[in-house]
């Protein structure tokens, strides 16, 4: 029988006022992380014939003993976070019993693999900022947009203080939610800011892939920005990275508009490579960043922090580094790290830890 | 055969590159609001058997021409927000063209109709408020929660002013994020203000089914606030108001407690009738206010707004209208609207609407 939604939501929502016992919705048949990460999920498809679970690479097909759930459990896996789909008679789902984020272009579900002794990205009992949705109007798109900004506690608390700004882009197929709920980015702020790691700073985390967004962010996003918050409105006072699709947006638009940022950060780029052939026009400093060479003083003067950074396990590792040791060659203080994990947003969150702390010296 | 999740993934991205044109995600085969608010949905499900959309309590069967996707378009559906599923070989999923919104114990799709002449919860150029998110410690429960906190434009600017506070909750199956991404409490707001409609107020949205809710609220979250905020914080400048289940609470936590709050908002509540025997004691107001029966004087003394409100379609209609009937002939003073539409956001938009206007003269 197939439950209608009337009948579903009543069911659900006694269930809930009955379970509910945690901070945050219980979900009935969550995806269980095991003491060796391996991850145990079950699915309630009582009439499919075929299901699985898409996570890492790997599809890992599921059982079912009697009438009860689908279940599998899959090999150990990397920490940090995944998504990942249900397939249900060929059908790619979001999972009912996970949390969704917006990821590879849709609501998907994601586990997220806690990473033994590295707790920077978890709450703590610091002061506290918060994460401030704005909406505004872009005459470009003509339609209204939400930035996501991240205030530092102490903003609120001293009224005549203006503070340097960084934007800070997500991945294609991700949006401006992606920094805050995936990237953990508040958390991370005010844990450094706590240990007067780096500099009190906004973040503006604002959707990258609607029409020319270049023209957007420096017409009409820092122009918003600029006028709600008091912000250090030069150049020395505003930085750019992005991970992944936004990391190119960083080198094309951050980089390229040194009267606007003078620190970048570009995390897990495709450009430099390792993301098939056509994707990008092969890298060269001499093609990408002709003003490096024509004059690496002047290049070094307007840049206060360039840094790059990548996972090892991501296939743009080699071609990043080698990137790095070019731009390194050609005169740049390029600042490159490489983090364990492969394309996803543990090596993000570090490569955010570490670049925020060298900002705004 | 199964695409793994690299290769959706990449292919998601390059599409989204190229197809991204408006200020939110594109998503492909989104569903279509026809003229006659008839809604047309397609799912790619290539080796499903039966394939249906379960929207406004009716399953739909798709149908599937050759190899493309499966397809119905519904009964023109009622102006509102409307939650929906779609039903793969009896699968319940989320539809992976459609943004999701937690509501009935999951990450659930949805669709919202517009209703002719009703613009109060879009979008207007406008002084923008914001709406912030507050990671807070939670004694009782051991953990982190979140709460989503409505800021008037005007509040940054005027440093010295205080505000009333309105503490406003989801109903079963929902959390803190729906009064702004189903609800729009902060665009409704914001309309408000710009006509000179309401007063200017916090709102407080926090996730009401963990724990002992009332103590949540009473002893950390209102502390919270107060210490976070600039408030007016005694009971004349604090309201509680709430939808379905949070209406329910509403009455059991805000009116139980006129020394916190004197203003109370409850909108399709249960609690009255209309959700079939034994989900609440029947309701009479010898039973659950005494207090009203007892000195109805001091009993409005202590109130300045008790609003009730229902949607005409929703079956607690009745059951509420003869409660706020019994309460007026108690001598209460309770204002009870009824709006089109049934057990769905459209009339709690309405409810808010309403109510905020009432509040804090």
């Amino acid at each position: 029988m197939i439950l209608t939604m009337k009948h579903f939501i009543l069911t659900a929502a006694l269930l809930l006022c009955v379970a509910a016992a945690s901070a945050q919705p219980a979900r009935r048949g969550a995806p269980k992380i095991n003491d060796d990460l391996s991850v145990t999920f079950q699915v309630m498809a009582p009439q499919a014939r075929e299901v699985g679970v898409d996570i890492c690479g790997k599809v890992y097909p599921m059982v079912r003993e009697g009438d009860g759930p689908w279940r599998v459990t899959t090999d150990p896996l990397e920490p940090g976070f995944h998504y990942y789909f249900l397939v249900v008679d060929g059908f790619r789902a979001s999972d009912p019993a996970s949390k969704h984020y917006f990821g590879t272009g849709t609501d998907a579900s994601a586990i997220d693999i806690p990473e033994a002794g590295v707790d920077f990205y978890l709450d703590k009992d610091v002061p506290r900022g918060d994460v401030r949705l704005e909406r505004y109007w872009s005459p470009s798109l003509k339609t209204w947009r939400t930035a996501w900004v991240y205030v530092p506690a102490e903003y609120d608390n001293n009224p005549r203080k203006r503070y340097p700004v960084l934007y800070l882009q997500h991945g294609g197929g991700e949006d401006e939610t992606g920094w805050t709920f995936q990237g953990k980015t508040d958390i991370i702020l005010d844990n450094l800011l706590a240990e007067g790691k780096c500099e009190p700073m906004l973040i503006v985390m604002d959707y990258g892939q609607a029409g020319d967004f270049a023209k957007i962010l420096l017409e009409e996003t820092i122009p918003m920005v600029d006028s709600r918050y008091r912000t250090l409105a030069d150049p020395k006072h505003r930085a750019m990275a992005g991970l992944s699709f936004g990391g190119g947006q960083s080198w094309s638009i951050g980089l390229k508009h040194p009267e606007v940022f003078s620190s970048i950060g570009i995390f897990s780029s495709g450009m430099f490579g390792g993301v098939g052939a056509g994707a990008y026009a092969p890298f060269s400093v001499e093609s990408q960043l002709p003003e490096l060479l024509a004059d690496p003083a002047a290049f070094n003067a307007a840049h206060d922090v360039f840094y790059m950074s990548c996972g090892l396990g991501d296939p743009r590792i080699e071609h990043t580094r080698k990137a790095a040791e070019a731009l390194q060659a050609a005169g740049a203080k390029v600042h490159f790290s490489a983090w364990p994990g492969g394309h996803e947003w543990q090596p993000w969150r570090k490569s955010l830890h570490e670049f925020v702390q060298l900002l705004f010296k």
